[in-house]
Order: structure tokens, then sequence, then C-alpha cells
């Protein structure tokens, strides 16, 4: 039922032990979701140092895995580091005040977080089927939510009813703060959700997720809200990130580079007009984070391997007027994309018509 | 409609100009919430560098304010910093890779982590009518909760419809996940809400809150889903947590330590011959964090003064029997505690008679 990255994260890093107190990698190395705690990896295995809050559910999770819980201090933890070689730790997820307590302990460290962004990038067959998960729970939430929109509502009385409908089909939690943008809200990519009010004719875009089990889903679907007949730009630009969005799925292989991903939709709405108005990079990395490494941005030429989950997200913004991004989480299977999504449509959708 | 406190944390800082990239103190300096980003304040005022996706939004908010919004890359604000004699930063909120960059761009820093928890600790009254609105919010949810409880339903059913409840009503996000608890699993503070099917006689404990303007309320009631006969041993702890609950409310004052705040609760437990099952500290700080400075925990012997704000949350748990916690969100006004908690009951519930 869990899944454990211990041994992973420690042949990856070249090291003789990894530390962390930090959430997320406390998830994925112990399988445990502590919020607080340390983990110390060797190779006999991880140590899940936590307090007696933590204990009797820890020891529960973990029985048969290769992960001991203790309760044990912070402090006690950072003694046993001088006794290693080398320590990896993720400097960016290190604060500075525990890095001195680290130092002071005696503990050699390494920055490891190339190495740990690229070994948490590929996923398991454990880890994709929580995103796919998470995927499906958001989906089914959606086409829940459509015949529930009514002209009226505000753009947080409709995220909390997307986001009742994932958590009651068990989702833990969001990836992040639901977007649910009316009409020109849309154009700003990072909206706040607020009470602007539906009307008809309205565009709506809803960027949203879920987490199975720590892991996140990533989707948006922009749609209309009626068709009062003023909506032909728009019309023409969602066919065209449309395409640009169908274009990354058919063509991007494994093998490719960050770069030669996101030109696969930038060089299309270039040709089309549009190359100015897609002002973001064409995705991201998703798992434990919603935000991780690879960033399919023009500026990074990483390649894109086999296991790795990331948004297909290209959109097209005019200030003022409107905004449109289709997303889907999509993972390399084959050397091919693979859409997590198979459920809610991408082709335009008029809700009242 | 916003507060931007740069001003009182230049002041608090003793220092030439404060840096953060830090997202809460992002929100708490600038009155703006970016998830990119960094801030400088100086006598001159506060700049906010974001990017492009956040610019029109931000500038929107901050007009008319001492916060100065533009469009610049963190490694130009870096920049700027060799200018200043000495320049405050969280080493808490400060990753070591970023404390590495700030080195290398010739700031000499200092670590301000003291002066900005004592800073934040006491709030404004802006600050304060964000938390009552937090609370109100929860509070109304959860009674429109009450009514909907019904056998067979699971945790996560329960905690899905609580946070609809909350979202709904303007919430922006939940303070943390909800933990809904039923039966024995209310004995472990941090339980993780599952797919626990509700049962006639259990015990339900929803430790819960919501966020309004990034500020979070925090509330956990205890109650009985039906009187199965079996609660006497619930009962008579139920009763003493309520009284140690209510004796800090009377009794904790501006200008104790918060040992003597946490002393109350603890050693009226104890001569009623639960200490050893009050396995947590009384209390802990909430503002833009819901756990924060101060903690109201037997090591600590920070003073507590008006404007505080903070949790009053004694609890007795039996292992594999029965938890219970009964928690306000409670603040320090003219020497005496106030609660922002006026609409749910603290005296035991039974839903079903």
């Amino acid at each position: 039922m869990i899944c454990t990255n211990g041994k992973k994260v420690l042949e990856s890093s070249e090291c003789d032990a990894v530390y962390t107190s930090c959430e997320y990698l406390l998830r994925y190395i112990t399988g445990f979701a502590a919020e607080d705690g340390c983990a110390i990896v060797d190779k006999n295995g991880t140590t899940l140092c936590t307090d007696k809050r933590y204990i009797e559910a820890a020891e529960k999770v973990l029985k048969g895995t290769d992960v001991t819980p203790i309760v044990y201090s912070q402090a006690d933890a950072l003694e046993k580091l001088s006794a290693y070689d080398r320590v990896g730790i993720s400097f960016k997820e290190t604060s500075h005040v525990e890095y001195l307590a680290l130092e002071k302990a005696g503990a050699n460290l390494v920055d490891i977080d190339e190495k740990l962004e690229r070994a948490t990038a590929v996923k398991n067959d454990w880890e994709l089927a929580q995103i796919a998960k998470a995927c499906e729970i958001a989906e089914d939430a959606f086409l829940e939510l459509l015949p529930a929109i009514e002209e009226g509502m505000t753009e947080t009385e409709v995220a909390a009813l997307l986001e009742y409908n994932m958590r009651k089909r068990g989702a833990q939690g969001l990836s992040f703060e639901t977007i649910v943008a009316f009409g020109a809200h849309a154009a700003v990519p990072h909206h706040e959700t607020g009470a602007a009010k539906l009307k008809f004719g309205d565009e709506i875009l809803i960027d949203f997720g879920c987490r199975v089990n720590g892991y996140c889903s990533d989707i948006t679907r922009t749609f209309l809200f009626g068709d009062d007949g003023k909506h032909e730009d728009f019309k023409k630009a969602y066919n065209a990130v449309l395409t640009a969005h169908e274009l990354v799925k058919k063509n991007l292989k494994s093998g490719m580079t960050c770069c030669e991903g996101d030109a696969i939709a930038r060089d299309y709405l270039e040709a089309q007009g549009y190359g100015k108005l897609f002002t973001h990079s064409l995705g991201h990395g998703i798992g434990l984070n919603v935000h991780e490494y690879p960033y399919l941005s023009p500026k990074r030429s990483d390649v894109l391997t086999d296991g790795m989950v990331f948004s297909d997200e290209p959109g097209v913004y005019v200030a003022g007027e409107y905004g449109i991004r289709i997303e889907d989480t999509v993972t390399l299977k084959n050397g091919k994309i693979e859409s997590f999504m198979s459920k809610t449509d991408r082709n335009l959708i008029i809700l009242k018509k």
C-alpha cells in the first residue's frame, strides 16, 4: 500500500548517508507522511525520527518495510551524522538554520539537489498509479461540476463545489489553490479566485487538481457559459491552443529536451500569430510537488525520459479580453506521451446553448 | 482592504534593509499574495519584485500603499543588497541555496528570526479582523455540518462536507488538512482522516480551520454520535478537558509566560489524574501560519502580551479507546483572554439521542 524510496535516493546520491527533514522528501523516502521529523538513509536502511504524536501510526504503516520509525529528537539524529564520510542533503529544502545545525554537528554535507530532482522525476508504477487516481478524481469531479454551474454563482462557489466533488471521492487535499476565472479574469494566468458572479456569455477557466497519497494531478479546462456571439476571437484562439496541446501529445518523444518539447507548442502558436500571447512555459514536472523538475521551458535543455510526469499546458492570454489554457497531466511511456486524462473533453464546451 | 507591514518589520529588524522571498513573509510585508517573487524593505518603502504573471494584479491591489511592484528577477534584486550595511533575513525561511546566493551578491546578512516572530505575533486590528472572519466561517460551517452527519459516512466524507461549508462561505482555503477521527482514531492526535465509517455510539473529533486573506482559524470539537452507554470514562475526561480549557480562558492574563499559561490546564488535568494523558502543549500562535510563535509549552518562558493570537487546546488521549481535544482560537485584549469562537457549544454534544 505504500512505497519507500530510501534505497533509490541513497544510490542516486553517491553518498554514505542521506538526511532530510523536508516534508515531501520524508514522505518520498519513508512512505510515511509526518509533518515533523527527519530521516537518515544509509546502507542498512532508513531510520525515521519522529515524535510520539506520529509513532503509533508510523509503526503500523511501516511494518515490513526497510524503514524503522523511532521516537528521537532532531538534535539526537544530527549527532549520528558525523559518523558518515559524506552526508547528502537538499540545499534547496534545508533552511539556513538547519544547515548551521548540521554543520555544527560535524556532518560533511554534500548538495544532492540535482541528483534528487532527477531521481524523483522518474516515477515507478506505484507512483504513476497514485497520479492516475488523482487525475481520475479530478476529471470525475469536473464532470459532476459542469451541470451544476448556474448563472450568478461566484468563482469561489464554483471552486468550493469542485473541491467538494474531489474530496468526497477520497482526494486527500488540493494540489494547489483552485483557480476559477470568469470572463476577462481568465487573461490573468494566476488569477485569485474571488466574488465575481457568472453571467451568460462568460468564458470560464478552471485550473485545479488534487492529491492521492501526496501525489498531485493538475488540469485546466476553458469553456463558455453560453455563447453570446462575441467570442469569435476567443474561438479562433481556442482552436490554436487546442491544436498546440494535441501536437505536443503527438510529437513529444522520450529523448527530446525540455526546450524541444516547449517548441512544439510555441512554434505552432507563433505561426498562428499567438507567439507573444503564450506568456509562460509549456509545462512542469508533477509528483509530490505540483511544480517540480523537469521544466518544459525554452530555457531548459534537460532530456525528457520515460516515467517522467509533467503538464502539457499551452495558453493564450489577451489582457482585458480572454485567456485560454488547456492542460493535461501526461507521462512518457515507451517513448511516447500518454495522457492521464481520458474522461473530459478538450473540444470547446458551451454549457448553456 | 489590505495591510502592509514593511515598516513594522524594518523597524523591528534594526537593519538598513529587510529581504525575503518566503511566501508568507512576502504577504505579511507587501499585503500581496505572490507565489514567487521577493521583497526588499528599506527606509524609502517596500519594493516587490515579481514576474509578469502577477504584475497586473499587484499594481491594482497595491495602489496607494508604500509598496511598489516591479517586474524584476531575483538575481537583479540580490544585486541591490550589497548597497546596505545590514540586510535582515529570516534564517529559518531562507533555504541554504538562497543564503549562498545572497552571500555571493555581497549582502551583509543578519538573522532576524527572533525579531520577526515577535513582531508578527502581535496582530493589528486588520489582522484580528481576518482571523475573526476565519473563525466565524469555521464555526458556521461546523454548525451546518452537524445535522448532516449520518451513520455510515466516512471520515473523509465528513471532512469534505465541512470544507465545502467553509469554502462556499468565502474561505480561501484550509489552515491545514482537516482531521476527522471516529471512535478510537481520536486517540491519535494527528490522525490521518480516512475511510472509516461512522457507527452509532462513536465519538467524533474534528480539528479544522480555514483562511481569510491568508490568516488562519483553528478549532477542535469532540462530540458523540449517539450514546451507547459505554462512554462513562469518556464523559469524565471530557468534563476535565472542558474545565481545563475554560480555566485557561478565565485565568490566563497578559504578562504571564507561555509555561505559566500551559500550567493552568496542565496542573488541573494532573490533579484530576489525567496528567500523563495530556501529551502535547496547551497551544501555539496562529496567524499567517497555523503554527507559529508563541508556543504555550512547559518548556517556553516567552511572555504573552496583548494582541497575540493562539490556541487554547488541552487534550486527553487513551490509546485504543478515546481522545478528547477542545480548542478555540483566542487572543489577549486588555490583559485578558477573548475567544474568537462564540457560536459553537463546548459542552458535550450528543448528536443522535
